[in-house]
């Protein structure tokens, strides 16, 4: 391959088998030299973790024989991936990182649970530019093939702009049985939560066990958020920073009586 | 016990019978109604994980007699048990979640992989005020008495003023053998990141397998940020935000070509 061809690694959290992964993985052929850095096994709603307290496996694999690229699977989590790709597979920082596609949403309050993310994140604070894509459908075989397109758009303008300092792109798309999309909005973050609702169960030896439920509440009116736009049909693209500093509240904590 | 006593919830991430987790429910015995959700082994470097695709336990136990106050031990992550403890065993949002004290450092970039913190966000996506606790001292049997006072204090003070709209805070205790604590600054996180490697090894089966390890690397020269002041003897008070919009950086993303 041509030195001047952009190296990109591709990772995810749904798996390396994942249908998001093998569409992204198909995008991105026509824009670099793609290497692939994928957890073994689907890791929702993971966050930002890491393995610090146990042994990683990243192994050779062919996924599709198709392909003439090297794929890895991983037995960590989608941060591990990425550090153990620039620092065991790649031996050179890549030139991009892509994340995804993932089955569901990261829009909103999901940012915070977001192994697709995380992995975003990691690249970040690498110094690589990094994009997390998701699609606003949960079902394993959803239809991926109208993001393609607006995806490839996206990581071109990536590579020839560069990517403001400490940031990361979080880009979701809305279900497209609604439609075409109607554009690309830069966004905030909606002020959403999830409000819990636990099932108590009892297993089959009569102890209590708990599944984790709950509901999407959108807070936010806003027609500047990442849920707005996806409400209305356009793809939201939220600029991630990993300086979790809240400087607004920086004084007002400086007003607690704190050295008495 | 009286109506009027603040209920505070305590979890962690190296799990309840942790040293450190011990010691902050004595400091929070004086202040309020205190009940202990946290988790049943050790989770560090959980970063924001929630259990979305397994059971969760959440029993009653006794960790020490001598202590008149409700424990629950769970099988999930920070995240989860300050859901499962809203939601299951208080059945009404406590007045403040207190995480930690965590063994060793959530400075810094450390906070993106923090089990310690993603209690803390957890309870503040919920409204509810949050301090997470750390020390920088990753022994089992580090000294943690010298923390006790500050922390009341600090709570104290978060009990009074309250806390400001989306934000929890990162609190960091510099190792104590290092002298008394000069003071509490309200700081900024530093920019550093931890530069990896990994030890490469085989398995008596022959198969490769690796270790996390890194060097942590502050790139950050400013005074104001929580490194500076850990290694200069004081407390440090991050204010987190889990809006992670970099606002700053939404101008220069729409000056990408983005709906050619």
């Amino acid at each position: 391959m041509s030195k001047n061809r952009p190296l990109i690694l591709v990772t995810n959290d749904d798996g390396i088998t994942a249908p998001g992964i093998r569409t992204l993985i198909q995008a991105m052929l026509p824009l670099g030299e793609v290497v692939v850095v994928a957890p073994d096994a689907p890791q929702s709603g993971m966050g930002h973790a890491i393995t610090v307290n146990d042994t990683l496996y990243c192994d050779p694999i062919k996924v599709d024989e198709s392909l003439d690229i090297k794929e890895f699977s991983c037995s960590g989590t989608p941060a591990d991936c990425v550090k153990i790709a620039v620092n065991e597979v790649l031996h050179r920082k890549p030139d991009l990182v892509v994340s995804g596609i993932n089955h569901g949403s990261n829009a909103s309050i999901n940012v915070i649970y977001s192994g697709t993310m995380s992995a975003a994140v990691e690249a970040g604070t690498m110094g690589i530019p990094a994009i997390g894509f998701s699609l606003l459908d949960f079902s394993y075989n959803a239809d991926f093939s109208h993001t393609v397109s607006p995806i490839q758009h996206l990581t071109r303008q990536c590579l020839t702009h560069g990517m403001p300092q400490g940031v990361v792109l979080n880009v979701n798309f809305p279900k497209i049985d609604q439609g075409p999309f109607k554009g690309i909005k830069v966004c905030r973050q909606a002020n959403a939560q999830w409000v819990e609702q636990f099932d108590k169960r009892k297993s089959p030896w009569g102890r209590t066990y708990y599944w984790l439920s709950g509901e999407f509440v959108n807070l936010d009116q806003g027609q500047d958020t990442d849920q707005w736009a996806l409400d209305n049909g356009y793809i939201s693209v939220v600029p991630v920073q990993y300086d979790l500093t809240a400087h607004y509240a920086m004084p007002l904590i400086n007003q607690w009586n704190l050295n008495s």
